[in-house]
């Protein structure tokens, strides 16, 4: 069984899965890609898992995830930039050990509001001037540091950069090597700006990851687990696709799924389920 | 007791309260002004809310809701036309019977995607188009028709107009007396563009009403009912206040709130602590 050559499947998507099982499932679910994170990673060690990526074989399409920018605390911001200096390692590390197409994204969430806090801009201001800090690390270690704007809902909680306009904002500050964006269409789908906006970050050479995964409703109790297998919800992907085709992104696709059933399922078959609705529904 | 004069209480904030109730308990909390929804309207029928309404010497702010217009089925399109053009001689004739002052203000939901269908833009382009179709309509009966542009997380099965600036786009293809805006905190506190929208709103006279209430974390089980008191949540109403005032809105401040605690509280109290609310968070 082959997947869809572009497709990557995000170890979020398999959580409870160890890095080992996780590459062992993508690799037996004909997928030749893996986006990796930062905790299963940890586990193992950085250079045993430089170890189990390069047996797997598999294309490396991202590391998650760097960010959480937006302490006010200067203690904590330290602590914070040290940490995404470990990613940048990390990501560059792990790119290399991956086969060939592998790429060194590093994904950043921007962080939400401290506690208390109701300054939104100024929350967005930390977050810039992290990546500014960043800058120059990541390019040393030839590492793409790729913003994700995510979704409003989590604003307030978890990332304050809530549009791909205003990740774009940002990330066209710096190099286009060195700073993307992802496109989670989870995040932005319901943009009315998407499309010029997907074309916008194509014309700057700033798309570093594409992910997918569904908007179901009624939204689950839990708004953090609320995703959905592509085709259960209401995101139109080919739609979205396309524009990224257009805008000329050709790398792989990462589906990123939080959704505790998809969890709580055997990872095996999750991996199919997914290469089977990536072809179904994602028009790639 | 009086509260603050702009204040507005909106009829959902104490739902089940009948009209005759909701009428009596803003007077009695020394609100000025209410905003009355259709079906507490309906229940006592229009001419028995008209006496109502000028009995008790309150203002009208605006009236909830018109809206839902993203039906395909042309059948149900025209329904809905026709129910908009009720909800309009509604608005006209209450906003008569209130204090001076009132005006008025249908708030517009544009209604989410038909089941199964994902095409947003073309929902969206409906929308736009019911409202054309009932502009001379408003015009003639001086109404303003204002489009509510709604929070993300509604874009699937409520309100497929997102941003401020989106349902500008649409408000300006019409004159500003007949289609303006509502702003509404909730729906549009985390928009990196609200200050350029709301100054874009002012400059073009689109503001028709101004609505509070508070973004919560976590969000509650039921993603329709995840709205807090002000105070309680994330939104900085001072800035978004301020930028209202600088816009030119010199109007009724409503606060509306769907949560289900408030509702199953004492309707009388929910007034107090509103107006309290009111006074110590919004900055008017």
């Amino acid at each position: 069984m082959t997947a869809h050559p572009r497709l990557s499947l995000n170890q979020a998507t398999i959580k409870y899965a160890d890095l080992a099982t996780a590459l062992r499932i993508t690799r037996e679910a004909g997928i030749a890609s893996i986006g990796l994170w930062r905790e299963p990673v940890a586990e193992v060690g950085l250079a045993a898992a430089e170890k189990l990526v390069a047996d797997s074989g598999l294309r490396v399409s991202s590391l998650c995830r760097g960010g959480f920018f937006t302490a006010v605390d200067p203690e904590q911001r330290r602590a914070a930039l040290a940490e995404n200096r470990r990613a940048i390692t990390e990501a560059a590390r792990l790119a290399a050990a991956g086969a060939p197409g592998s790429v060194p994204v590093l994904v950043l969430v921007a962080g939400g509001l401290p506690d208390g806090d109701r300054d939104l801009p100024a929350a967005r201001e930390r977050a810039r001037d992290a990546i500014a800090a960043l800058v120059d690390d990541a390019a040393a270690a030839g590492v793409t540091l790729a913003i994700e704007p995510m979704n409003p809902i989590y604003a307030a909680d978890r990332g304050v950069i809530s549009t791909l306009g205003q990740a774009l904002d940002v990330a066209e500050s710096f190099p286009a090597a060195t700073v993307g964006v992802v496109i989670d269409t989870f995040h932005v789908w319901w943009d009315p700006q998407l499309t010029e906006q997907i074309e916008r970050a194509g014309r700057g050479g700033r798309i570093a990851s594409y992910q997918v995964c569904d908007w179901i409703t009624p939204l689950p109790p839990d708004a953090l687990l609320a995703r959905g297998m592509m085709g259960d919800g209401h995101v139109d992907f080919p739609a979205v696709t396309r524009a990224i085709s257009v805008a000329g992104y050709t790398g792989d696709i990462e589906v990123e799924i939080f959704n505790q059933e998809i969890w709580d399922a055997d990872p095996a078959l999750v991996a199919e389920q997914t290469a089977k609705a990536f072809e179904a529904h994602v028009g790639a």
